[in-house]
């Protein structure tokens, strides 16, 4: 009889090649498969809520797998911290429903973007944001954000390699937080297509620093066209901050 | 005719063994010493204001040198951070007055001292904390944080090995402030001993573990006695915020 059980996870992803596992190169995915192994023998799978890329940051990603192993559901995550690298945490597990699906029963996300703006690049943190140096129009980048929110087709946002073969998303928040030199892009929706936080995130610094007039973003969304937008942020920048499901 | 050059400077102290130059390591003195060199040919002695333990951060370690280049003292900074690697970024440069002496001239510093207080440490950001799993209760820390402030001989607060030969010392603030699961230690004062801020955190963390009485730090101040005093908390939890010094 095998039980499910749901992680919730914390990642630095400085170091990694992404969630996914890859043929040549670390995955946390890999990472935490392997811890699993060694606590128990078995050769486990296990599936994500977001397939993030190589460099993007995770607070509460989720995931899940099954097991025959008797350790029980809420002791997992201490079992596992103490076989995963410092740059892994697993903050949470317990039993989930037979029928939980990390990935696809995710009712909502939320990701933050985080740019410090300032002359000086930063020294401390340097790994966790994007540094631009040109002043941001912070009121302009909210003005954009604010035509984030809603049901769109986000075909404009999207870059090659997703897997997605519907592109309408509803996005419930999208904001700009300022403190002191850091901005924040903060969006909360129910789905999001390959590379649609970074796109929006580097229009946004475009509309920031008067490269793209602030309408750019519901222009582009009409018009389902990439090239009306900015360039695709760096990964640094970007953090899954939780996962939603329904209640069970 | 030379011209001292005064630099303020923010580091990660993660891979660097201090800021003062070791036979056998590198330390952050070092690598700003050599990118000095590479610009101008000089062999430049630079003199921190304070002199950061392995592992500790600086966002405002200030320091001088003099030198003979053309180069103008408010590019400094521009130039220097061409050749230094990500972790030293060099945010500020001018011209200080010949009789300028970072060191000695420094008249307060800043020092916070940070804490993940929660059940599972950190994978972002752990390298700029000390995790503390147990609760922490911040009324009794903020007790004995306050008994810090005045004017006293910290010998109780000192480890072997600085150069200080006298022990009196003045602490202007000395403060606990709470932001979910981080507990910072701000202390701001006319000069600190040896360890002397990872001895008093170490110790404020034993009090918000009850190991230790919150009137602890007074008694300890009072009869100049380490052993009634916690253990010296880790470096990665100390940065160096600023210095200051008399208008000149």
């Amino acid at each position: 009889m095998k039980t499910r059980i749901r992680l919730t996870i914390e990642y630095d992803g400085t170091d990694y090649a992404g969630w996914q596992r890859q043929r040549n190169a670390i995955a946390v995915q890999q990472r935490i498969e392997e811890a699993i192994g060694a606590l128990t023998g078995e050769a486990v799978a296990i599936t994500g809520a977001s397939r993030t890329d190589a460099g993007v940051h995770a607070r509460g990603q989720v995931a899940h797998f099954d097991t025959e192993s008797a350790i029980l559901p809420g002791r997992w995550h201490l079992a596992l911290n103490t076989l995963l690298p410092p740059d892994i945490r697993i903050r949470e597990s317990r039993e989930a429903d037979q029928a939980f699906h990390a990935r696809f029963h995710a009712t909502a996300k939320e990701y933050v973007y985080t740019i410090h703006n300032a002359p000086t690049a930063p020294a401390i943190g340097r790994q966790y944001v994007w540094h631009v140096r040109k002043p941001l129009d912070a009121a302009a980048m909210r003005f954009a954000a604010g035509d984030i929110i809603g049901t769109h087709d986000f075909s404009a946002c999207m870059a090659a390699g997703g897997e997605s073969k519907t592109f309408v998303r509803t996005i419930y928040r999208s904001a700009i937080e300022c403190d002191n030199s850091t901005i924040r892009f903060r969006i909360y929706g129910n789905g999001f297509l390959y590379n649609m936080v970074r796109i929006l995130a580097g229009s946004l610094v475009y509309v920031g620093i008067g490269k793209l007039s602030p309408d750019c973003v519901q222009n582009a969304l009409r018009a389902g066209d990439r090239l009306l937008l900015g360039p695709t942020a760096p990964p640094q920048g970007l953090t899954l901050m939780y996962v939603e499901y329904n209640p069970q």
